[in-house]
């Protein structure tokens, strides 16, 4: 079963693609489509949706998993959200893929054990749960981000161990003190993707 | 020149495709796809996706207009719009056919004279310039909105004689006394469509 995992933004839209067989997880690929200088809106609706087909098609999902933020304060920011949400749905839905999707606190509940998890506490338990070894300036923090709605996804449909009664992060901080970089000593790679992103 | 015009949303989409040639203008069709009963969102983008295209194969537009709010008020509101405008903008998009947006405000100043004018307003209006005959149930809000999208950006284009210098609104009511049917005595058509409609 190959999951591919879309976190949809209109300046940054995250991407990971991941084989999932029983417990065993493997990372196919992920990455990010910025679309920042992309002239108009509409432009930026297309580069979602031929980006999105063009990673269907070298990667053959089986199932697509999208990151939806469906409550949120600022109208015009919504606005843009839902079209990029749109363009990432479209493309999958055009190809026969089935879409479902989940909030940004299912998914971090599901990857952290807490709804209200940081973006870098994410970051940490995707890279530990899937085992990735690539530098922090690789994945940023919307590619590991979509890599969490396929970890969700899956958690959902039991397809991989999740992170329930395993203590979440403070467990895996517990456990991993050597793999937990403190946000005062800093992690140029976060950081930068942080400033730049959202 | 043929022309489609689109008036996307989440719980209607109306449409309307004119043949513009120098000062004569020519309605092909136009209509309005209901949403509403087509169960979750994914399945409702598809449908305006798949419905915007199937029209632009019938009718071979050249250009699409399409009325995009940008402000508004709700959040949630605007999330489902964007994902409705962006359906549209990809079926024209993915057909190679180029997409311009006008304001309801712009829209309603072009068709009425007053960026302010109601949607019955611009109803009469768009019935009077496309000298549209059809009876009042047959042509809703939803889609004499589309039209006025099509008349406004052929106005912005010279194509079509606007309104500009006829007086706009009063002077159709002036002019047309018969023809204007007071909110009073109603038009089942109109009113039926407000209640159903948005």
């Amino acid at each position: 079963m190959i999951i591919l995992g879309v976190d949809p933004g209109s300046r940054f839209t995250g991407y990971g693609v991941v084989e999932v067989d029983g417990s065993a997880t493997t990372v196919i690929e992920y990455g990010v489509f910025a679309l920042d200088g992309r002239g108009d809106h509409h432009l930026k609706l297309r580069e979602i949706y031929d980006s999105v087909t063009d990673v269907i098609e070298r990667c053959k999902p089986d199932e697509c998993a999208i990151e939806m933020p469906i409550y949120g304060k600022n109208a015009q920011s919504m606005l843009k959200l839902g079209r990029a949400q749109a363009a990432a749905i479209l493309a999958a839905l055009n190809r026969d893929i089935p879409v479902m999707q989940y909030t940004p606190k299912e998914v971090k509940k599901s990857v952290t054990g807490n709804g209200a998890a940081s973006k870098e506490q994410v970051w940490y338990m995707v890279r530990s749960l899937l085992a990735i070894r690539d530098s922090d300036e690789t994945m940023g923090l919307d590619a590991s981000d979509a890599l969490a709605v396929v970890l969700c996804h899956s958690h959902r449909n039991d397809r991989v161990p999740s992170t329930k009664g395993r203590g979440g992060w403070e467990a895996f901080v517990r456990d991993n003190p050597g793999r937990v970089v403190s946000r005062e000593r800093g992690s140029r790679g976060i950081e930068e993707d942080r400033k730049i992103g959202r």
